[in-house]
């Protein structure tokens, strides 16, 4: 039993888990050109906001180091073409831009302070550029694990909603990271993961790295999470967040809101975790967070190819659903725990 | 676009829409006998307490007409056996032993109050009876309708969860009663319908006869519930039971407590319509209620095929769960509606 490791550098090359493949296979593969990650990051083999940002960065280097020849500006013509490239793979992936236009600013911002750097040396600050951007991804999760362990020790039976855990991120995720440094602490929790339909991260994600990694973890459909918690298991709920407002008003996966109002009926605290990144201070309350509205077939074609809706009736697939800060005990940050009243302690820490 | 007819008595035999096929085909099939009733109980091709007694009442009759020879006595035996065949089709359906049961009472108190009686006019008789379960199955749903359409005639949209339709009865349904009767007298719904995991009924036949009825439904994951609510759409939710203890609290298809919290949440009244046959004044409190598990596979095998779950995770199947009466606004039945203090009130009309 061991966490899965989502992504590495190994061997000059990046050694990814292909999640097309979860649950019923865990297939490390290694991708050693910018080609085969675009491929990567495109079916979802490596999926999550932070880890596409960290698979981009890596991608980058892979599709530069066999540059041969020329001078260091068309070097850097190079990068930004392979930078193009990559961005292209997904069209909304936050992280992904960001990473890419990070490593893109820093190869020119080297070649500029240094006139007689070398191709050479470039690609090797390139390399080291997207480690930087990895280890600090796996500091962001684990300063989260910290603060959030220190909300949830005590509390040995947690739920949670879709995947915000190491498979999307570098190493130990955002929602799960508390679980996973109670874990190495030799505290024992237990997980209920709601399924988290229709696309299902819970049953095959969450439970995956869970259960892979030795913590106890049990699948049940998302609309039975208010009966276990009428059970009195549930001792505390942690999700991951995808925008959040100034209010703390938190954007996350559909289904999210409705085990938020149900752990709030049965007085059980839930937490919100997630990097500050995922903070959008522009936007003042969740009423202005756009939702993605999705096709049909996500929810009418079971498994994708089982039709469980009849032709005549509509489908209505919203990807996302915002809790109110109202029903949010805290926020849990790699920089600290955020509590109520949100408008006020947001922008203290972030 | 008509209503579908679960059941019918038409030609001398018993007309049933195969459930097995939905949502992919609506067909019709004719049971002329007591082995193909058990086989179409037995595998679900009619399904829903109250169909199913009716199903039963007419195999019954299907099973004796052809019985030829003997005297009453040896016919009361056949009848007899005929009975326990049938109520052997499904282990736990208590309107199946209930509906059999009465069956048999009445034939065998024919044939005592009247010594003379033949064997044709048994047969005819039990047919009658058969037909008699059949009109009071309809009239309970008709009048749940009526108390209940006074209740949401205002309220144009409407959440259920699961199926407690027509396809559940011999006609209107006990949920959708109130919907189909305000259509008679052009009133215009339209639904939310929970999909209902994991056997999606309210995706495969909810949605099915709502939509064959040309009533506006649309389809959603029941996570997807709360934010539907919070966009100010639901008017009104109505569910139906599987059964009612004493004080109102109410045991129904898994996902209606949950439901239930966040229609209270969003202060929209939650209305449970049952027959009076489902109070069990035995049971106090629906702490008493015991709950069935379900299998893994139901949860982790999508669509019956596909792995969703790893192996090494658990899962959690209840079938039901017990919503506290404190969120339900009214209980529809077809002796009236019962109002909260439901302790004292359901006494007084059930």
């Amino acid at each position: 039993m061991a966490r899965l490791k989502t992504i590495d550098w190994q061997n000059d090359c990046v050694k990814l888990i292909d999640q097309t493949l979860l649950p019923n296979e865990i297939r490390y593969i290694d991708i050693v050109n910018a080609e085969s990650m675009y491929e990567a990051i495109q079916v979802l083999r490596v999926r999550g906001a932070p880890a596409i940002g960290v698979a981009a960065a890596f991608g980058l280097y892979l599709g530069v180091r066999d540059f041969d020849g020329g001078a260091v500006g068309s070097f850097l013509d190079f990068v930004d073409d392979r930078v193009a490239y990559l961005a292209s793979s997904r069209p909304t992936a936050i992280n992904l831009f960001w990473a890419l236009d990070r490593m893109k600013k820093f190869t020119h911002d080297q070649a500029e302070s240094c006139t007689d750097i070398g191709i050479g040396t470039l690609k090797k600050r390139i390399l080291d550029e997207a480690i930087r951007i990895f280890e600090e991804d796996k500091r962001m999760c684990r300063a989260i694990g910290e603060h959030g362990f220190e909300l949830i020790k005590d509390k040995e039976c947690i739920l949670t909603h879709c995947n915000a855990g190491g498979l999307a991120t570098s190493e130990l995720g955002t929602a799960l990271a508390p679980i996973y440094v109670g874990q190495e602490r030799g505290v024992k929790f237990r997980v209920f993961a709601d399924e988290t339909r229709p696309l299902l991260q819970g049953a095959r994600i969450t439970a995956l790295e869970l259960s892979e990694a030795g913590i106890p973890v049990t699948v049940i459909c998302d609309n039975m999470a208010a009966s276990v918690m009428a059970s009195g298991q549930i001792k505390a709920c942690i999700v991951g967040a995808d925008r959040i407002a100034a209010n703390g008003d938190t954007a996350n996966k559909i289904g999210t809101y409705g085990a938020a109002i149900s752990a709030a009926y049965h007085k059980i605290p839930f937490y919100v975790a997630a990097p500050s990144s995922t903070f959008d201070l522009k936007i003042k309350s969740g009423a202005d967070i756009p939702i993605e509205m999705r096709g049909r077939e996500e929810v009418a074609l079971l498994g994708g190819v089982k039709k469980s809706v009849p032709d005549k009736a509509e489908v209505f697939n919203p990807s996302f659903d915002v809790t109110p800060a109202e029903l949010i005990a805290a926020i849990i940050t790699e920089k600290g725990v955020i509590y109520p009243p949100y408008t006020e302690n947001i922008v203290k820490i972030i």
